[in-house]
């Protein structure tokens, strides 16, 4: 019997960055190792300096993601007992779009002496939006010059992504944008540094850079139209080629091996998305099985054999998530956070008490209180809005609404129809997939809330009408990266020919699955009828109200 | 100068009587005593029997209120110092409708030994809810038969009014229906018992059983309709006469006399309703001046000059506050009911924590916080439903909404949306009464609301755009039973001659006027006309969701 093979993980975060190494023949997870970023979300002042940051800024530190290497490899090689010799291959993912400005070399403007106090030379963290204005503009130009990639985006991108990003720096820093030799994602910088090539990978480049397999970038035409100095930004301040997920991005350097204990050479892969490199961390590298990552937002993923054109999505990327197949993703902008909220606005004193005499947290009191009631018995229905609807109506100036309170209303009532109002916006998520082609059989759940809340994965599957599992690892991301790094080894070193054959063999489903109650079903089909009327009263036009009182709040802030 | 002279206000509530002594020449307050109903509101065990009651009864006792008289009155002169000859007439308002069943000499049936056990021989509470069967029945036939009287009701006659809890004991207990000489509204049978004169008011008359001044009780073969054994249940089981507010019911019965301290003879007005004997106690004896009761619930009161059919009203009735005026009723089902609702299961507990901290109550601690806002501020809108609407749509299957919420929404920004919502009922309600001809100018609120919510008062002025006062009085109904009183007595024995003129002299306003603030009514002229409009496509079948909802919860209580 040959010696275990093994590939690492590594899921760079928001705050922190995680390993994961993992056995190649089973997918089994043998160590972990979490490094939080020293500087963290640098949204206040810029480190070393005292240049206070607006509001709307979210930065980060690139020697924090080297950081991870240098402490999170060793440790789960130290912990595990395992020999360099073993780790055939490595795979990362990112959070997204996360970008910055490099040099030539590839380094990173911020770690230059004559950058160093321009916060536009920094890493934009993902949730940085002070690109608002620039991204309001591009959808308003790109919707006039009817650009024909635009609906692949729901119509609209969005002020977190990559060519909103440069445009800010453009505006507001035009030094940086012109010193700058290339912007790139973190996802490819990082791989940049492991193993000296930029090798852009496809998962970032069609999601978050509106980069098509066929199409490629928007046209020089486009650039220009947002500012004559854009015209030119694809060919002078990217690189070209992109690359299919799974593919070999090169070895790791020697000066990367001596930081981190492996092997120089040691297979790396293309960068990746933390969303994106669990799906087939969830067992899932074909058609028809959507794979839902429920956290404080909803991200959902499905495999399409041929492009379709769905409304209202985030996009879909040919290769996008499994190499060969359109990748399709919607989303859903509140979830975790809807009940976060609640607990932290809406729940009683009484309960705190007893939760507190119960020894659980108020989530798991108002679970247990929820459970007890059959699907329609609080007579409530809500619409999930309260951070806007991603997809499909792709308007942030949506917001929340509650009916059927009475004065027996109690607080797990509402809590219970919050739940379900994330349901029926999965179910109307799927349902609009399916009406344009794309089958939505079964689903696959991963994320923090899955593990928790089990009344919440039965709702899902009474509302959707579909079985749900849930994914085995509770780290599917670093879990994923690590089955895109045994590929990038390849199968002669160990490892696998492609992400269907790694799938097969180290993602794993729990044995448990939430199957739709007949029952709950029929009353739920009858309650997410009266859904979709309200969602299409307030959210296609018929009752703007909700946008309006938005404009007279924000009227009366700035009159006072 | 002459010795100063009293009339005594006898406010009989749900679970206890007051007795207010009130100097005539101005109205001043000068004794209070309150006695608690020994039996209270009966609603579990008939007193003296181990009889259970169903959950929907609420019965009083007939002795509790002769032990008010018993109590109070000797009390008040006593703390006062008053000589009962300086006492020249005593005024009555009770809850209604509250009625029940007497024998030939207006002795309670359930006084009698052969009816002690039986429930349906007792006094009927306002808030006996077992007739809502026979209120649904009642209202079929009044709708098919197109009864003319139906739509000065709104369309709709109350489970709690005289005919539906008449016809509930014929069907329940047809033995008690038999063995009733009459069935008596409480304000008249305490006045009979005063005086030993039967005279039934015109305010009960009107607002609770179906009396109009120039028509009368609706037709027998209404009532044929209903049962054949009801067909002469006017000429058969009331008394005939109705009379007008402020009318000489008769003097104090030498008995009465005895009991109380008070000497023989002294005027005794007709009885009244709680309510709209606050009206004149509230200044207001002239059309355009609304005045809105203000607790749990709010009542608005206004009269006209003519009769005018406003859709959605409790009713209007000649005579029915003050004589020569039609007396207009309209309601709102929750107001303080709705901030009782939200505290209780909505605080969190931070919240509690810093009221307790401040030496504060939840209550008082939201309002401080919501008072920081700007109208429009918090962007939230609610339909106030949370116990069904009365005026203007009658509709109790209605439920409550809140629209606008986001992941910033506070507690405080929920609070102040329900205060506004409740305005913008109050001004549906007056703009229904403006546009059919009954102007309201000026409100004039009382209960117990205004004293303690001077943000809720402003709200109300901002969004009606009127001027509010407060009446002087926090015991308003028993002042203007006194005033009932000191008209009943007449100028010659040192009152007044009529309601106008007592009210001249006897009722006060505070100082305070909340008067409308340009800038916020210019907001709230927006937000209502979102009310509106949301008002009616709930309201007026356009998305019948909320009924849809409340029927489908019924279904799955019974399925489960």
């Amino acid at each position: 019997m040959s010696r275990h093979k093994y590939a690492i993980g590594l899921d760079y975060g928001t705050e922190s960055g995680r390993a994961v190494l993992v056995d190649v023949s089973d997918g089994r997870e043998v160590a972990t190792a979490v490094h939080p970023y020293g500087d963290g979300v640098i949204d206040e002042v810029l480190p070393g300096t005292d240049i206070e940051l607006p509001h709307d800024f979210a930065l980060q530190n690139p020697a924090d993601y080297i950081e991870v290497l240098r402490v999170t490899i060793p440790a789960v090689l130290q912990e595990a007992g395992v020999d360099a010799e073993d780790v055939i291959g490595l795979g990362t993912d990112f959070t997204a779009c996360t970008m910055l400005p490099i040099d030539e070399a590839g380094t990173p403007l911020c770690q230059k002496a004559e950058w160093r106090d321009n916060p536009y030379a920094w890493i934009k963290l993902w949730k940085h939006h002070a690109a608002q204005p620039e991204a309001n503009r591009l959808n308003e130009i790109a919707e006039a010059r009817e650009e024909g990639w635009l609906p692949r985006y729901g119509g609209k991108i969005s002020s977190e992504w990559f060519f909103p990003k440069i445009w800010e720096t453009l505006n507001k820093a035009p030094e940086v944008y012109q010193a700058a030799d290339r912007f790139i994602e973190a996802a490819d910088w990082i791989v940049l540094q492991m193993t000296g090539q930029e090798r852009r990978n496809s998962c970032t480049a069609g999601y978050k850079a509106i980069w098509h397999k066929r199409d490629g970038y928007p046209g020089d035409e486009f650039f220009a139209a947002l500012d004559p100095r854009l015209r030119d930004v694809v060919d002078t301040k990217l690189s070209g080629e992109i690359y299919a997920l799974g593919q070999r991005a090169g070895g790791l350097t020697p000066e990367m091996a001596e930081l981190t204990g492996l092997r120089p050479g040691t297979a790396v892969s293309v960068g990746n998305v933390d969303a994106h490199v669990s799906v087939p961390a969830a067992t899932v590298v074909e058609p028809g099985r959507m794979v839902i990552i429920m956290g404080t937002s909803n991200c959902h993923m499905v495999l399409g054999p041929e492009e379709r054109m769905v409304p209202g999505m985030c996009g879909y990327v040919e290769d996008g998530i499994i190499p060969g197949f359109q990748g399709y993703e919607a989303g859903q902008s509140c979830v975790g956070d809807h009940f976060a909220w609640f607990v932290k606005n809406c729940a009683p004193v009484a309960y705190h008490s007893e939760a507190e005499a119960q020894g659980i947290d108020l989530h798991q009191l108002l679970e247990d209180k929820a459970a007890q009631q059959m699907p329609g018995e609080h007579g409530l229905l809500a619409l999930d809005w309260w951070n806007g609807n991603r997809s499909v109506l792709v308007d942030v100036d949506l917001t929340g609404m509650l009916l059927g309170a009475t004065l027996a209303t109690r607080a797990e009532d509402i809590y219970r129809a919050l739940i379900e109002a994330t349901a029926y916006g999965t179910r109307m998520i799927i349902d609009t997939f399916q009406e344009h082609g794309v089958a939505v059989d079964e689903i696959v759940a991963c994320g923090g809330l899955p593990e928790r809340n089990k009344l919440l994965m039965q709702i899902y599957a009474d509302v959707t009408g579909r079985e749900i599992r849930i994914s085995a690892s509770q780290q599917t991301p670093a879990l994923g990266s690590a089955m895109f790094g045994a590929v990038a080894a390849g199968r002669a070193a160990g490892g696998y020919d492609s992400p269907f054959e790694a799938a097969g063999q180290m993602a794993r489903l729990k044995d448990e699955v939430y199957t739709p109650i007949a029952a709950h079903k029929a009353v739920y089909d009858e309650i997410y009828a009266e859904y979709v009327r309200l969602h299409d009263y307030f959210g296609r036009g018929e009752n703007d109200v909700m946008k309006r009182l938005k404009a007279l709040k924000a009227r009366v802030q700035v009159d006072s």
